[in-house]
């Protein structure tokens, strides 16, 4: 499937031109963070909460405790949806109505369901561990079975999404570009500052190749 | 007042130990960013689309464009809600289990209003142009009256609010501790790069002390 089908629930409507709904973009813009915001109605009002995620293929896993209020919602209702965004820059304008922001989101739609399967448990967790830090999970003792009846798992298989990305510059009206105002883009990134051990840790263990690895990777 | 009053809506139940109804809290969470994720309700799906803020005093407001579906959503619906998260660490346990992370959300809640007086609607989007970045809006051409007309502008009046707050190192089990794994906490930090000034940037025009103060706070 080279791009998600569009309907009334995903079309963008303002700013269209810097939407999109192929299936990659969406993909590798969900794969760039690990925490989305997941919306969900409480007597009449609806309200978004942050979570980690996982993804394995098409199907997005959450998890949580097994009274999780927001969790239970979205069992019980017929679509949920959930929305990424990675901000990557402040574009000033030379007039207030064009500011803007750089930025790469994606909401997409589905259908919550239980996870029962112990083994897709474990991997749904392991995907949601491996996603805030790639090859974590390996280096940590297993699960438990308590912790394991603990944890409510969800997967969403991925129905519809939609993405907007916006990557450019300020764009002014022609009649503005001669005012002296300052007008560009401040970058913005979200960045690894040194890992800090705990202080609790055995003299003999040494920051792993794949906490090393992330900081390299994400500290400029 | 001091803090928000709490009720079936905003009262923290899962990590209850993380929460708080504090309003200096509350107003700092806010102050510290400018992007929340606005919740409303589109055919029984709930969606949350991140969007710019300003605040003054208890208000927060909401711009768009005058057909924006989330926001014509929100007018009309009895109540609102919105979250503004940032996201402050990894922290990475001896076990799967008490994997976390450290962060400051703050999830709040009001009724939606247009604002209709054109003086409210200038320093309603001078406060989330400010938002975004201090003192800028007086180096900017007055708003036209078309753009105005153009812009839908909401208010939101605070009613309640919550806060979760994790600033701790890992919390593992007593018996993990000596686990030759590594554990600890990655500080993430939203940071900002060396501005680049447009292309069509008349030569005369440099970088203002609002766009370098900026840089230099938010750099590292």
């Amino acid at each position: 499937m080279e791009s998600y089908s569009t309907s009334e629930l995903n079309k963008v409507i303002r700013g269209s031109n810097r939407a999109t709904y192929d299936t990659k973009t969406i993909h590798t813009i969900i794969d760039a963070g690990f925490i989305g915001h997941v919306s969900y109605v409480f007597e009449g009002t609806p309200i978004c909460i942050p979570m980690a995620y996982g993804k394995i293929g098409d199907k997005i896993y959450l998890h949580g405790s097994l009274k999780n209020r927001m969790l239970s919602s979205i069992l019980e209702n017929e679509q949920m949806s959930m929305t990424i965004m990675h901000l990557d820059g402040l574009v000033l304008a030379r007039s207030g109505f064009h500011h803007s922001v750089n930025y790469r989101s994606v909401t997409l739609f589905g259908k919550a369901t239980k996870v029962e399967d112990d083994k897709l448990k474990t991997e749904a967790l392991k995907c949601v561990i491996d996603q805030m830090i790639p090859n974590r999970w390996d280096s940590l003792r297993p699960m438990t079975e308590k912790e394991l009846n603990a944890t409510l798992v969800i997967e969403i298989a991925i129905e519809t999404a939609s993405a907007k990305v916006r990557a450019d510059g300020a764009i002014d009206e022609k009649s503005d570009l001669e005012l002296p105002v300052w007008a560009g883009v401040i970058p913005i990134k979200q960045v690894a500052k040194a890992p800090i051990s705990d202080q609790l840790l055995e003299d003999t263990v040494q920051i792993p190749a794949h906490v090393k690895d992330y900081y390299v990777k994400n500290k400029n």
